[in-house]
This record gives structure tokens, sequence and C-alpha cells, in this order.
């Protein structure tokens, strides 16, 4: 794969301009997010208007922009999008990006007419487009970004999407979770720059481990399923299918203009190709989430260890029946495994089998100090699932306590043993719950709220690595 | 179905004997808990050494307390239950409840020798036992419970659980999201008294509306499957079964000694029945809540509300495609609605297909006193579900805006128009959410955290009335 030098211009650009930039609106909110988020190069606000805005002088176009410009974001009405791709090519910028929408995916015939004639003038010039109807880029890296708030730290996963909200919403999940990006590029109707253009670079980009995708549709199925199916080898892609359901295909039409396509014929195709198909926004995180965390697992044989404060039994059934159906391995610990637990827990209420239920010890935080080294030791799991009850934890621990747990957890994490995961139900109050699991976060330790999201993601991992390592050996 | 007069013993005994009952330990706690609810019987504790326990005195044993006893509960050991049972025979107690365990789920054969003798013994004496194994009995109208903090307030759903800790959890949950139960009953190896009788009782309950069920197994398969049919057709079912994985199996034979069986056959057999099964102890309290907030809901479509600050097109998207894979209708609203929707929001990036998505007005709270009156008069569909972002709404709005949008909600739901249902997405900080929540579930008003749990919990009630009434009109 080749690199792609107009994406260069968007995700590196040297100077960046935006045209429409009027005060109190949408493109000074885009030029103030480039100075908050430390954007480097130049920004050149353009407006027929001239003046000043934010501190910046106001050209009155691209013309007469002083120096060459890689990139320009337009939030200019629709009808004056001709004008500016013309005014663009002729001073040798490399890519647009349409914030501006009112193209194909609106109902009147007019919107994909124009939009055809704009994408026309620009592949005669030389002229990529980004978008219409889209935000743009977020790299912190080098400073850009689509809203001020958006987190400034650099991450391994890079966010194809097709929807900007989306692209904010992992953003605010992913904050929460510890989850960081290299780069998102909202890419809106896709009417030039396509999904398969941005797989294409992230599977070179050394700054990207990880490949998200959103998108409801794509213009070239044969090249898309080509790509996607050659970038799955390199990197893991986790990919959303908007539009999955007749109603979802024609709400997807009215978002982004897409033709989004049969599901089962998508999903049989992605399957084929080695993408990870997640059905829903969280399992889209959860799932990054288990690879950013879990990057060493290669095996999908569970430990569990349930019952510390709350749940018992029924709970360490409900665990093994959920790892399982999730397509998980929970097998029985080794014989001297299950000794050991024996010796250290009150024979009855217990279970040794796998799960480990320490609800008879619940009292004593200190008892997973003993009882994880225990299931390290056992050559017959991969990794450690430990259950607790947040809210009950936050109830009936002290402070002190809590901390204690937690950094439990942190140290082990530390000591390079087998990978932890930590669910975190949450059936009552919530209140300093986001506190305590943020430390384990921090210490890239992947939570989750539910025992059933926490299988799914882990499940989606193990899978992967099982079809890749398959695929390489041949 | 004729009233079992041994359960009326356990969920309306006129007085409640204690054996084993010694400070600091299991027996007390199970006192001061009757204490602590209001238990209006008499209370007798039971223990050889006699003196005096939480302000009452300690009989020798159940032959010496001077009155008949209904129900006794069961601390001691259990090498010593079948003396116990002796005595209750003896005594003509009705029902004994064995918190003991140590019986059918322990590895040793000795376990097992011990619960059939205790059985032998108990029916030929006429006596029932609950358990061993068990939490017992939760009635909060008579004061009958088994945790000091369980809510006082009566509800109209009774859960037979074969799990205590289940019973527990999903009384935190509901706690948090408006459940309420009439009574629970937690069952443990079931040795006797077993999931069918709690269903034949429960089924002509007046306090009964709604009946959850948890269980591992069942002893006699036959009866279950004619009993919960029967009870199927006379009010709502939702089961959820633990052990439906050869792993889930081998934990919950552990657990409460449970055969527990194949999961398909049994995913078949609670179909033709007409039970409504669920595969998380989430769902279960998703599905309850959404048959006692939805009670008059017979139709499955949808109108979606998106794009209440976040969201936007992605989302519609997503909303449209989740409700549609859980089996429920997404209809183009009226067009008559359409256009009453366009000429009220802005163009330009809204969607007014159905969903509707207000992003384009989001920072007014108030377009939604416009719009819920709109989609409450289309003829198309069933109920409304409004898809907000709860951490946004904390951050962004005051909490003036708050209290106008959270009224709002119970003033629609207070007037008996269309049933509504909020969607309540927190993706990243959640502190002070529960209290908005909560105001709203005080108003009877679902409360679900993801799309995809409030899809499927209101698809599992629409379900059920379409099959249920296409029963009754055989």
């Amino acid at each position: 794969m080749s690199r792609n030098e107009n994406l260069d211009a968007i995700f590196n650009p040297n100077s960046v301009a935006i045209a429409g930039v009027a005060a109190g609106k949408i493109g000074q909110a885009f030029l103030d997010c480039l100075l908050d988020s430390g954007y480097k190069g130049n920004i050149y606000p353009l407006n027929p208007k001239g003046g000043e805005i934010s501190g910046l002088k106001v050209y009155a176009g691209i013309k007469q922009v002083p120096e060459p410009v890689d990139y320009v974001i337009s939030c200019i009405p629709a009808s004056s999008a001709p004008r500016l791709i013309e005014d663009c090519v002729a001073k040798g910028v490399k890519v647009v990006s349409f914030f501006t929408a009112g193209f194909s995916e609106i109902e009147h015939p007019e919107g994909q007419a124009l939009e055809a004639d704009m994408l026309r003038a620009a592949s005669a010039g030389g002229l990529r487009i980004l978008g219409p109807n889209c935000l743009g880029v977020y790299r912190p890296q080098v400073g850009l970004s689509f809203a001020s708030d958006f987190p400034k730290e650099n991450g391994r996963v890079a966010f194809i999407c097709q929807s900007g909200g989306h692209g904010g919403a992992i953003l605010d999940m992913g904050r929460a979770r510890g989850i960081r990006f290299s780069k998102i590029v909202s890419y809106g109707n896709g009417c030039d720059l396509d999904s398969p253009d941005f797989l294409e670079y992230f599977a070179i980009d050394p700054e990207t481990k990880i490949i998200a995708v959103y998108l409801e549709g794509v213009r070239e199925g044969q090249r898309f399923f080509k790509i996607i199916k050659e970038v799955s080898k390199k990197k893991p892609v986790i990919l959303w299918k908007g539009g999955r359901t007749e109603a979802g295909i024609q709400v997807a039409a009215s978002h982004t203009g897409a033709l989004a396509g049969a599901r089962d014929i998508w999903s049989i195709a992605l399957k084929q190709a080695g993408v990870i198909e997640v059905g829903s926004l969280e399992e889209l995180a959860d799932t990054i989430l288990a690879f950013q965390n879990l990057w060493r697992l290669r095996g999908g044989r569970v430990a569990i260890v349930s019952g510390l404060l709350g749940g018992g039994g029924g709970l360490s059934v409900a665990a093994a029946d959920t790892c399982s159906a999730s397509g998980l391995d929970v097998p029985s610990f080794a014989d001297e495994v299950r000794e050991q637990l024996q010796a250290l827990l009150p024979a009855r209420g217990s279970i040794f089998r796998n799960p480990v239920d320490v609800s008879q010890a619940e009292l004593k935080v200190g008892i997973l100090a003993e009882v994880l080294p225990i299931l390290d030791n056992d050559p017959k799991t991969d990794l450690i699932v430990i259950i607790e009850r947040a809210d009950l934890i936050l109830k009936r621990f002290s402070r002190e306590e809590q901390n204690t747990l937690n950094s439990l957890f942190v140290e082990f994490a530390k000591s390079g043993r087998k990978p932890i995961v930590v669910v975190s139900l949450t059936w009552s109050s919530i209140v300093g719950q986001l506190e305590m699991e943020r430390e384990l976060s921090e210490a890239q330790i992947a939570v989750y709220p539910t025992l059933q999201r926490a299988a799914q993601a882990i499940s989606n991992v193990v899978h992967y690595w099982d079809r890749t390592e398959g695929d390489s050996g041949c």
C-alpha cells in the first residue's frame, strides 16, 4: 500500500484555511478549536468582508492568502461550494473538507446534482474533497480537532467515522475509560475520499495500531472489501455498520445519503474479510478497549473471580454462562489450583471450580492478593476476569480499603502477569464510581459495566487473532 | 389452581421461630432483619443455651415455644437438621426454611443423603421444606425480609429466585429504577417446595401482576412446563435460566445442586409455554421495568426522538437499527406529522422521518414540549422513546433547565397520552445522573442506560401480548 499524500495534507497540514468565518458562527468555532487545541501551523480565516477574528487577520478569499495552503475547511453555504472549489484548484490546495451540508443527503434532487458538479470540478483540478456534511479531522498530536474539549492526549486507535456525532461520542466514552486516539476522521457523505482511502492510510500509519470504523455505506464495494481484507491482516479492524435494518437504511439515506445495502451480505463479507463486526457504539468502544489493554492476549480461556461483595453462587453461574455464550472457554481450574483455593477459602458456600467465588470471604479485601497469584499460575487459563459490585464497594468499604483494592489490581497488572479485566457492576448508587474506575483505566486495566459487554469484547479480540494467525499461516 | 396453604405460612406467617440464634451470627441477622422490617407477628429465637437476644427471650427449642408456630427459619448446622425436622413435625410447624447449607450442592455424597433423609422425614410428618441453602422470603407488606436494608415499599412483581444473591441484586437494581416487589422467595436447592409451587401461588396472588423467575433447574420437568404454560396465560412470566452452557451447568451444580439441562431444549419449551426468556439479570430487570411501567402497551410501533444533546444523524441511524433488530417497528411518521415537524425544526441537519432528530434545536429544552404532542397524535406509532445524553445534560444544562426537561417528561407521562420511555445515555461523567433518573422513575417512566437494553425490554413486552392474545383467541 502506498502513502496517500493528500491524506498527509489533512492529517499533517502545513497550514489551514477556514472558509466562511464569521463571529459567533460555526466557522469561528472551527477556528477557535484549532487555537485551543494547539495547532502549530498558520491558520487563515476567510471571509469576503475581511477584518479580524479571534486575533487573526481575515482574508477575503483563498487567493489572497500569502503562502501555499494544504487544507481548507469550508463552512460556506452549499450553493457557493463550486466557486470555492474553483479557487482552491487555482491555489493548489490539496484537500477541502466541507462541514457544509445540503448535498446528496437531502431529499431534493438539487443536492445530488450539486455534489456531482463539485466532485467533477475538484477531480479535474487534482483537488480532493473530504465530506461534504462532515466534521473533519481530529489529531491531538498536531492540534487538529473539531471540538475544543476533546482530549489532548495521543493514542494508538484510528477511527474512520462517517458520522461526526459518533466521533464525538466515542471520544467522550474513551475519555472516561482510558481509550485514546491517534486520529479520527469524520467524512460525512464521502463523495470523494471514502473509507477505503482511510483504511489504506491507517494500515501503514505508524501511530495507529487499531483501526475502528463506523460507516453507513461505501461507493465502491469491491474496492472496499478488497482493501479491508488486506488491512485486517495487518491490524485489527473493528467495524460498526449503520443502516443494518430497513428502518436504519432509510435514516442513513437522510443522514449521509448512503445506500446502505442488505445486512446479511455485509456481515458475511466482513467476516470473510477478517473484520471484527460490532453492533453498537458501546460494543465498538468495548472492543477497542479490549484490544488496547489486552494486546498480548491470544487465548480465550478465562479464569473468573466472582463474589467480591454481593453475588455469590448465582453470579458465578451467570459469569460462566455469559463467557461461554460469547465464545470464551471457562475450563475447570487445574487440580493444584483448586487445592490451593480450597486451603484458602471457607469450605461452605464457596465455589472453587471456575469461577472462584470469594463471597464467603467478602469482607477481607486482601483475599484477592492471595487468590490472584494462585490463578496466575494456572496453566489452563489465559486471563483473569474479576467481577465486583462497585456500588457495594463504595457503600461498605472505607476509602482506604477501596484504595487497597484498586492498588492490588494496578500492581498485579503492572507486574506483567496474566492480563486482568474488571467488571464493575453498578446496580444501585453510582456516585463516586467513576473515580474508582478511572484509577484502573489509567493503569490500562479494561473496565466494563456488565458481564455481557466484557465477555463480548474479549471474545472479539480472541477470535480476531484466531482467524488472523490462521490466515498468516497460509 | 388452588391456594397452597403452606405457602400462606411462609408469606403470611402468624409467628416465626429462628433456630440457631447466637449473638453476632447469621441467626441474629435474620432476627434483627424481621425487627427492622416491622414484622408484626411473634418472633421466637431458639438456642439450647436460652437467655435473651435483641431484646427477645430465647427458647431452648421449638417445643418450648408457648404458641403454635407456622414458619421456622433454620440457621443450625446441616448435621442437626434431621433433629429439627422431627421437632417441627411434632410441633405442627407448616414450613421450615433452611438457610443451612451443606446438602446436595456439595461434592461429598453425604450432602445428598442428608437432604434425602430430611425430605423423607418432613414429608411423612406433613411438613414442607424451603431450601435448603436459601435466604427465604421477602414480603415488605408484612415485614418479612432477608436483609435489613431492603426496600419497605410494596410492589406488584413477584420474584421466584433460586439464588438469594440475585434476589438481593434485583432489589438493589429495582430500588434505583423504581421496580418494587410484592414478594421474593429464595429457595436454594429446592428439595421440596420448588418453582412450580410458587408459580401456582403467584398466579392467583392478588398482590402480584408480574412474575419473574430465576432458576438453575427443576425436579419435575413435566409438571413445571405444564404449570408455567398455564400461569403465562394469566400473568406475564419473565424467566432467566442459570446454567445455559456447559460451564454454567457445572457451576450451577456446585451452587444449588441443580441438574441444569440443555439450553436449546429449555428455550424451545419456554417459548412454547409463552414464557418470556431473558439472558441476564440486567435484561430481567429491564423487562420487569417495561411491564411495570408500560402495562398498557400492546403495539411495538416506536416513535423515536433523538439528538437531545449529542448524537444527531448517527445516533438516529443506530436508534432505528437497534429497535428494528429487537423486533420493534420504526415506521415513517404520518405525512401530517412530518409536515408539523418540518415547520418546527431547522431544515438543515434535522431528520423528520422517524427518528425525529432534534439535534439542530439542541440548546432549547422546550422544543420537546412541542415535539411530543405532535408525535402523540401520530396514528402510526404506539409509544415514544426519547434518547438523551444524560452526561451532557448534566454538563451543559442549568439545574433549572434539567428540572424543566424532567417535568416535561413527568407531565406528559401523567397526562395519559402515549407511553414514553427514556434512554439515558451516559458516556462520560455520571455524577448526579441518578438523581435525575430517580425523578423519572418515581413518575413511573421507564429509564434505560442503553438503546439496546431499552429496545429488547420493550420488545419482550410487546411480543408477550402478541402471543398471549393469540392464545386467548383460541
